[in-house]
């Protein structure tokens, strides 16, 4: 070691001793490092998973996820073809703790069902327990937002040709007063049937006509036209249209239809959700992988699942993303993060790509570098760069793919989430964009149990630390 | 000056002395810099441009061009309302010395108004006198690649709003065998007519529903897209597609009309190019200013006007571009440099515009620091960032607009321009794409004549060194 030069002080996560170091006049350079979680020491020491988060993420790779049909969601979900079943985003939860905006979507659904004569009688309803609810993740599905799917609904069927997972999702309602957000006004149900009767029929006509729809392609042209596929739709929604549109008119569509497509930014986002939850689908269930095959909040707990943990879900309590207000609300209006969107991160895109996407940053806040670091950031915490999603800033270098619980809790760096931000009161709408940090805790807790398997039926020797 | 680390050398431009030193194993650091060409020394020192600078590029860059309709040429050009008149691409010149394509383009175009029979008696028609051939830019026009315009062919017209400029320009035909690379077969004048008799109709009236179109708009958009809007109009295409579905559905749209567009990545461009010219003609006329009004190449000669000279061409041997070449084909089979296309260039886009399109350079070949450097080095010879046209790369920096010729001569920095390459013999079509080396004669001469007007009508002092 020499010391030729002035010593200098590196403090690492700590920021009191930082704040008071610089209070004196010295030079500190800050590292980002956190101490793992509590009790996660010994966890990450059991775990080996290598092995199995090469074959998991492999699969998520090679996924090659086609738009192939769209149907009624009592058609495409099984558990919504009789009786009184609606979807949700996020991980399970019940009437009493869903927060307003899907408290807001589930009236909407029952009154567009006619499950139920008036706002009023939907909450009762619901509150009863009259209605079963159920994660959209259980069921092959996501939503964005409050993801609330009704039988009536119509949805986008993804299936990944590589592996044969299917997956769906609802078609996007546009921005404004929308289900998704919580509102529940007859224009809302007005489109909903206007979706129903009109849309989805010429949509499934066209599709039909072109055949399979080769989602993943079309993604990867729009990261090279500066898309990140979550909070910005706009190439991914034009080269959609382009490639559907003759197709469209000899299915018979009316000018309405284009207008409506032209009028979303984000008509192709629950085409790339389905796509993105085919691709996470197809990486689950191998024993041991601490690889994340799902990131979802039901507007109340943000909530993580591992490839190698089965079914759970590991919950935390959901934050309040970061970033830009449409005029007139403040952090004050906003709902904490919800909806199943997260699946796009999940799979390589989203906060993943955010280089692929610099214009982003005047939606969701920051500057250029911002998007750049947070791209370079998550190459920390994945297993492998995407073939197919690549971004030209960064030299066409693959999007970091494949989230690896194990090492969120070791870095302390978490998922960068672009989203939107529903108003905390059902039907307000969106009230802006930003960035979620999702809570440790749920990884944490991912691998506490990841380690627990591992170990056997026996108590392991991390076990005690398990909430 | 300090000597406590090792001397370095410094070569400037002289490749012979570089070299030589290398061999000697000495550390050399070139520099990139080229002496003004000979006798555009007095002429620099006589021109004191700054104050027309300014006015002709402030008309450059405040230019908001709308696409206002779709006419015949015949209505659109006044020259080719009656006789037999064709427009071409570049700066003025004669079926003598014209380049396969363009005798090309000229054959078709004869063939296709019925002014020929067959190719034989049509090259027989141009080589005799019998046509007028005049430049798209003397008639407020530009055309791609051989740019051949005749009375029959639909022309999309720009307006300036802000200064009333029109510009014209055909319509984008696709790729593979068309009239601008010189083709003429029989699917050339079939799809010719295809365009005239339902395309152009259809896009009219789609256009009128719609109303103007915001090109500058349009344009900006796609630059956060990943287009420099020469080489690449994908998101452009796709953009303006979207825009108009609707009105072209009402307006009675066949399918084929959107198989055409969505076949055609470069269906924008004409567009595009309408609007730099509305753009780069307002800032004509400007007496004593250096700005660059036009760049063009007929296949023959790379030809500039200035805004302080009026219509003069200041011409030298066009080059070959140098990039990559289609299967089967090489430098051999390029034609040199031909097209009205770098009024992009002119106008802040295109080459211009390279870091805004990185995944370009796996057209034109290079890597995506060079799109970066590209436009990076343009900002030393142009006199403005454009307002409108933003790169999210470079932290939404304006592209480099205004070419200023005095720069040019004096740094030695050519124009950046991105192209396509048409095949040598008349009908071959693309052979590839890649990026042109202007040559600096004609900026030279420009200058120098620039610097006689300026100096009165007597012989000026630099006069005995111009061509």
């Amino acid at each position: 070691m020499r010391f030729d030069a002035a010593p200098g002080v590196v403090t690492a996560g700590v920021a009191v001793l930082e704040d008071a170091l610089r209070v004196q006049g010295a030079e500190v350079t800050p590292v980002a490092w956190r101490p793992p979680p509590p009790g996660t020491a010994d966890a990450l020491a059991a775990i080996d998973a290598e092995a199995p988060n090469q074959r998991a993420v492999a699969r998520l790779l090679a996924a090659r996820p086609f738009l192939v049909d769209v149907v009624p969601a009592r058609e495409a979900v099984p558990a919504l073809a009789a009786g009184r079943g609606l979807l949700h985003a996020g991980p399970p939860i019940g009437w009493e703790d869903a927060s307003g905006p899907l408290r807001g979507a589930i009236i909407g659904a029952l009154l567009y069902e006619g499950w139920a004569a008036d706002p009023g009688e939907a909450a009762a309803l619901a509150a009863s327990g009259g209605i079963d609810l159920a994660p959209c993740h259980a069921h092959g599905a996501v939503g964005p937002m409050a993801g609330v799917v009704s039988p009536s609904m119509p949805m986008y069927v993804v299936r990944d040709e590589e592996s044969g997972t299917v997956a769906r999702c609802t078609l996007n309602e546009g921005l404004g007063k929308v289900l998704r957000y919580g509102a529940y006004g007859p224009e809302v149900l007005d489109r909903l049937r206007w979706m129903e009767r009109v849309l989805a029929p010429v949509l499934r006509a066209a599709l039909r006509r072109h055949g399979p729809l080769d989602v993943r392609a079309l993604g990867a042209q729009a990261l090279q036209m500066g898309d990140e596929l979550h909070n910005r739709n706009r190439a991914a929604t034009a080269l959609l249209l382009r490639a559907l549109a003759a197709d469209l008119v000899e299915a018979g569509a009316t000018a309405d239809v284009f207008r409506f497509v032209d009028g979303n930014e984000h008509f192709f986002l629950n085409i790339g959700m389905a796509a993105s939850k085919a691709a996470a689908d197809a990486a689950r269930g191998e024993d041991g992988s601490s690889l994340v095959v799902a990131m979802a909040r039901n507007g109340t707990e943000f909530g993580v699942q591992l490839s190698g943990t089965g079914d759970r879900w590991f919950t935390a309590p959901a934050t309040v993303p970061d970033g830009l207000f449409f005029p007139g609300f403040t952090a004050a209006d906003a709902n904490p993060d919800i909806g199943d969107s997260t699946i796009t991160e999940t799979a390589g895109l989203g906060g993943f790509a955010m280089a692929a996407a610099p214009a982003i940053v005047r939606f969701v806040g920051g500057d250029v570098d911002d998007a750049v670091a947070n791209t370079l950031a998550m190459y920390g915490i994945t297993l492998a760069e995407h073939p197919a999603y690549q971004i030209p800033a960064l030299g066409f270098r693959g999007t970091p793919a494949g989230i690896d619980a194990t090492l969120v809790v070791r870095t302390g760096v978490v998922p960068a989430v672009n989203t939107g931000m529903a108003g905390r009161e059902a039907g307000t709408g969106q009230v802006g964009a930003g960035l979620v940090t999702p809570p440790i805790a749920c990884f944490a807790d991912a691998v506490r149990a990841l380690a627990a398997i591992g170990s056997g039926p026996g108590p392991g020797p991390d076990r005690g630390g398990s909430p």
